[in-house]
């Protein structure tokens, strides 16, 4: 094993880039931004220049470094390739190839965005210490990543950990973005959770300060919550409900050693985790109701976290 | 790689057991009876017995053998150790240590009876070519077992592919055998069809060739259904709807590249995969509407051709 190992994850708009040591320590993170232009072509020689400008900078040779993890928001092809990333305007892309030239042959493994933060949250964050895991990214949507044996389950059709999209509520009317109906994502991620809070504003219902908010958000709901609002309370409890069911559901195939929350509805912190843990046990097939829930404690690093441990295989 | 493996899989009342070359051939196949008196004290030495006296016939010396696989029919730790075996009377049975001092040192590896038949079907059955699989088997209860990247997730509690306790009905009464409610085994089993059946039987509906069977079996189901009974297509577009669904959220979590469908209800053949695979279509996530779905091809060989593949990896 060498010494150092970069991890790079391309957002939409910004590259979120760490040096880390084989070991696991990060060394620097830096930002760059993310050149969507013309196809994308200049993004990764974006990325070739800053990476080659920190090599300098810290005399870091070429025969120092394990390899360069990259993280891509869209679905990536078990040799690394990129068929179609809309955020980035690239089609078939094939990275390891691409930036490996850029970067005089040093080994370039790539993965999808969601994936790579579960295998970082894995190996520095919130599973820690755990070889299987579940995360649950509660955002706009609900993405999700699934570990095995250390390893990221990408899924034959890249789909691998896609639980935003499990059918929950058969008797939906309203279209989820993926065209179906009854999504996870339509009542479990920060849309779905002001979605469920505007719907029990809108009924009879008990005073709440949800009433008199500026703005309906995830963040105001739970804000509520812990105050002791009721109608927050029962906003929560349909929330923790639908998402404890849901993991039990997973739990029945995947059976991980815990589920790793996060993603900004995750703010919410340890209530959440209560709330949601509560139900899961409730539901859960009974092999599977002793698996811990933990925040996921990475942030916004988890993937550049995850996109080193992509080419740091062994540490 | 040595020239030759076993598989072991170690039923109830029998044990099937398969001498294989490495390659993947068969080279022949027996049972024993399982004596399951006194916590199954005898088991593993009449196994070894069985082994000992092929290797002798065969003239197959020790060092030959690449290594022994084991099924058992209960949860069974990374290790290979066996908490508790109910149907065998087995608790803490370390099977490798013990199996392998029995047969002087010969590499023993052991796991549970539904994953290595999914293992099996993969090498050299339903999901041959394919290196990710959903295994369905459709018996007395829905057992599953799921492959990845060529190796079985056991899950962190042995519940990896558990797939018959996943909730499909949040409003039924009557409970599962594991004491929840709404299991898919509960409608999806041959008991589960045959509780379909007697439900529409005793609802108003058209004459059918049902109201006249001996027994209303799955099977009976079946065979109605290829004669076009109404009521028949009725229970089977149900039981179709279900385990369609059921796999449709299935897919969004392991994605894999097939789903193979065996136990005995799977002996109705293709039409059960027609009617399974439409409404895993109409259900699917748009990504994963693809996946194939085969016939399971090994019957009760699966396991002893899984038991072997274990210690046979680079095959």
């Amino acid at each position: 094993m060498r010494k150092y190992g970069f991890g790079v994850d391309i957002g939409g708009t910004t590259c979120k880039v760490g040096l880390f040591e084989a070991a696991g320590a990060l060394v620097e993170k830096w930002e760059i931004p993310t050149d969507t232009r013309e196809g994308g072509k200049n993004i990764l020689p974006d990325v070739a220049a800053s990476l080659k400008g920190k090599m300098e900078e810290k005399k870091i040779g070429k025969d120092e470094i394990e390899g360069i993890g990259v993280g891509i928001p869209g679905p990536v092809q078990p040799d690394g390739s990129v068929p179609l990333c809309v955020n980035l305007g690239w089609k078939d892309k094939n990275v390891p190839e691409e930036l490996g030239k850029l970067m005089d042959g040093i080994l370039v493994k790539a993965g999808n965005d969601a994936n790579v933060a579960a295998l970082g949250e894995m190996w520095q964050g919130g599973g820690k210490g755990c070889k299987s895991l579940v995360m649950v990214t509660l955002g706009t949507g609900v993405g999700g990543g699934i570990i095995i044996d250390e390893k990221i389950v990408a899924g034959a059709n890249g789909a691998g950990g896609e639980i935003g999209h499990i059918t929950v509520n058969p008797h939906e009317t309203i279209p989820c973005n993926c065209g179906r109906k009854g999504c996870l994502e339509q009542y479990c991620s920060a849309t779905g959770i002001t979605r469920l809070a505007k719907e029990a504003l809108s009924e009879g219902h008990e005073a709440s300060v949800l009433d008199h908010a500026k703005e309906v958000s995830a963040k105001a709901v739970f804000d509520a919550y812990k105050g002791q609002d009721p109608l927050a309370g029962q906003v929560v409890g349909k929330f923790a409900r639908i998402l404890g069911k849901a993991l039990s559901n997973i739990a029945c195939v995947a059976d991980p050693e815990v589920f790793v929350i996060g993603g900004g509805v995750s703010k919410a912190g340890d209530v959440l985790l209560e709330a949601v843990g509560k139900c899961f046990q409730e539901a859960a097939f009974p092999s599977c109701a002793g698996i811990k829930f933990a925040l996921a404690s990475l942030g916004n690093d988890a993937g550049m976290y995850g996109c080193v441990k992509l080419v740091l295989e062994n540490s």
